[in-house]
């Protein structure tokens, strides 16, 4: 899956964050673990306050989306497959025709787009940002609000501990309650309140957990620190009293256009009261002394989430022993299903195109957890486990990489192929199907659950015909396999796929 | 839920097994947590075999249906509601159109006709059968060969252990390897490698867990055991020997007509051969050596379900319990929610005609459950958690107790109404959809997860008239919750539902 890149190595890695406000790209090296960052840019693209009210995304606003990621895409000219990282957060995740907008933005990057579920984007905001702090054993509290979403996170060194991602953030309360930029007292009162009832429900659970700082991540937080530490307004950080004078200013001044608060930017204005309303309900519910700004946030987060994989420590792996774990997988039978999937990726790699990509993870992945929707009922378990890891917080997975494991296990018995992705462009849904016979063929050899060996089964495809070769005697051996095989031919006949064996 | 009937009370209690192939009634009189059986009734419907390609039950098999529900519906008369319980198994799990049969069958018996799942249906034949078998320690192993589905269970005393429902059984198989009736080697070859394949993934677990003594159930194992003494063919029960022998002895007479063994019953001649057939397989697969036959079965132990149920044993509540503890809810603020539910219940019951009825059973174990979905993530837990209780393998619950209580926690947030129960009558829609009301508030109510008392909480209902009345000064000590319920107020109009609160 990884680029040459090494530990140590000095080839450079990126990540680009496609947030609601703005765009970031930021380009480093990594060394040991750590990271030299070589070159940052931000655009404000504004992408939130392009969607309609049916969710959609403008015309305009992907135009100005696309204009700046092909000057990203200038920057990231040279660097290899799997060397850069690139999310998509909340206005991705509601717009319901982000498909077309990320397959143009794929090919503007030169680099896949993933789209990454709210509580990941939390997981990963706090990995960059405790990058920033010095290293102690105690709590922190990070929270970073977005255009779209706002992230509250309990952590200990680089690990979050307690993570939520809220619907509520600059751009989105910015045009809620402070529609044509007018400032007044109700309607900063009633975005507070909004944003307390979207805390109400976790405020109880964040201040039993406790911390011992709190650090607030992005635009918001820095533009606040900012305008409080030119007007002399707060001289331990920002705190709920600084907050509220800024608060009364911003009525008095009774337009966002008249924001002109020393350090405060132009640019920042039109999303200033929205972001100001959310960080006073976060004081107020989570009832936070004073608030520290870093520079760092989840571009940075997805930085070391990257090198972390090139090294080895990739967080996705932990996800799915602990996901193996919680349903109470057959853990032999997982094994033995994922060491016969493997076997039979290797001849079939080079021929079938599922090499040099993401294949081998994902097909092991898969099998490890296909047979977790045993938890919920045996009957229709495949679709169980397809609700299951399309639906579930997964740490480290992107939701592409959740929905490819999805449609893998959902097709691992009966009927094939199951469905089709929602959205997903031929080629990809090829690779898909491929992996899916293998793991399909590997399930069917090993139904009877035992450890009967496996070696020397061999295969063989040539496009849509597959050839599965058994030793020698084996199949008169095992005459229920052969059953089950007849049976999968006829399945795989289904999807014109020509499967033979003996 | 329940009628008068208390543990000692010799009020007769009744079920109704609608099975695939034959459909039984049997009345009961309990005493002291056993019964003394007052009345049994049979009549081969063959419901299985009405069932088309497509799955839809065809009219001629309905009305045979009907015709017999009606007889058994006069033997009911006078049981009064609670008392009688009415289970659809297989073909009714697979009928397309078993909506509108439900309706009419109900109308016929005068008591709810539910679906029950396939592993439920394992759980009750084996609480029948076991109430039929000597004390002892011991594991059995009990199989039962219906008329669409086999289930096969491991218990001890009268608890299933393990269990499974396969989708084999003596009609569907008898059709697909026996049509027009004719019985050849390869035929029959063919029905029992098949069964062995429904087998394959669940023997080796079965041979694991491991028992002492085998007994078959239901119609096909009786007919069997019968022939077999009949003609002498086996001394010990039901062997593989000896149903090798008569598998011998029908392909040589070569068609269900000629079936004439002493002891066979002309009805059964039709589905003997696939009942045989996956009896055979069945020995094989779990290397059984002989096999009792019991009496007792699926109808017995729905009625030891009712005793349970009478004396405050109720299955539910254990299945409730576990699930509870299996997806980690936070078991405060579950107990505060139904608290909270159950007192909000009270004084509208009768004006909204939930009394008398499973409310404040269904509305106890939705709100002891309707926090599930956060064990799979938080965005869209309400979803999350209908999904499980809709497919969750859930002891005890039918299958529309399970989609009630799924629509109940499906809308106990956000939108409302969430759903509408697919083919559920308008009346039982409007008694969830009050339900789900409270739930909703009680869960507004408890938003901010702490154990601030909500004594003195008031509720008036008429109609779609909704108005909850709150201690004095109780609102303005608490404006969140004064927001939740603005909130709530604008969610309930969506659904005509006019809430105030003051």
């Amino acid at each position: 899956m990884m680029a040459a890149t090494e530990p140590g190595s000095p080839d450079s890695i990126a990540a680009v964050d496609l947030g609601s406000n703005s765009f970031h790209l930021i380009v480093a090296q990594p060394l040991n673990g750590h990271m030299h960052v070589v070159d940052r840019l931000r655009e404000t693209v504004r992408l939130a306050a392009g969607l309609d009210a049916r969710d959609h995304l403008s015309a305009d606003a992907r135009e100005r989306a696309l204009e700046c990621l092909r000057r990203f895409g200038q920057r990231l000219e040279g660097l290899p497959p799997g060397s850069v990282r690139v999310v998509g957060t909340n206005t991705l995740r509601k717009a319901r025709n982000a498909g077309d907008f990320i397959e143009e933005a794929t090919a503007a990057l030169g680099h896949p787009v993933e789209i990454i579920a709210g509580r990941e984007e939390a997981r990963l905001i706090y990995l960059g940002v405790s990058h920033s702090l010095p290293d102690a054993p105690d709590n922190h509290l990070v929270v970073d609000i977005g255009g779209g979403s706002t992230e509250v996170i309990i952590g200990k060194r680089f690990e979050a501990l307690h993570r939520e991602s809220l619907h509520m953030g600059c751009v989105s309360y910015s045009r809620r309650f402070f529609p044509k930029g007018r400032l007044t007292k109700s309607a900063m009162d009633e975005a507070v309140i909004a944003a307390r009832l979207e805390l109400e429900p976790v405020e109880a659970d964040y201040r039993r957990f406790g911390w011992s700082d709190a650090v607030g991540a992005s635009g918001t937080a820095k533009a606040v620190r900012q305008v409080m530490e030119q007007n002399g307004w707060s001289e331990s950080g920002i705190t709920l009293a600084s907050l509220r004078r800024l608060s009364e200013a911003m009525i008095k001044a009774g337009h966002v256009d008249n924001l002109d608060f020393k350090g405060l930017k132009e640019e920042r204005r039109p999303v200033f009261a929205g972001g100001v309303a959310v960080l006073i309900a976060l004081f107020e519910a989570l009832e936070i002394e004073a608030m520290q700004v870093s520079e760092w946030a989840l571009r940075e987060g997805v930085l070391y989430d990257l090198i972390g994989r090139i090294r080895h420590e990739d967080v996705r792996e932990r996800t799915i022993t602990a996901m193996a774990k919680r349903y109470n997988v057959d853990a032999a039978q997982a094994q033995r299903v994922e060491k016969t999937t493997l076997a039979l990726l290797e001849p079939v790699a080079d021929p079938w195109g599922l090499d040099g990509g993401e294949a081998d993870y994902l097909l092991g992945w898969a099998a490890r957890l296909h047979e977790i929707g045993l938890a919920v009922a045996h009957s229709q378990h495949h679709k169980h486990a397809a609700y299951l890891l399309e639906n579930s917080d997964m740490p480290g997975f992107s939701r592409q990489e959740q929905q490819s494991l999805a449609l893998l296990v959902r097709s691992h018995r009966q009927k094939f192929p199951a469905a089709r992705l929602k959205g997903v462009p031929p080629a990809t849904a090829t690779y898909l199907q491929r992996m899916a016979v293998l793991l399909r063929l590997a399930v069917a050899l090993h139904r009877s659950r035992n450890d009967a060996s496996l070696s020397g089964v061999g295969i063989a495809v040539d496009g849509k015909r597959i050839t599965l070769k058994l030793p020698k005697g084996w199949l008169d051996a095992n005459p229920l396999t052969r059953a089950d095989l007849e049976v999968e031919a006829r399945f795989l006949s289904a999807a014109n796929y020509k499967f033979t064996f003996g």
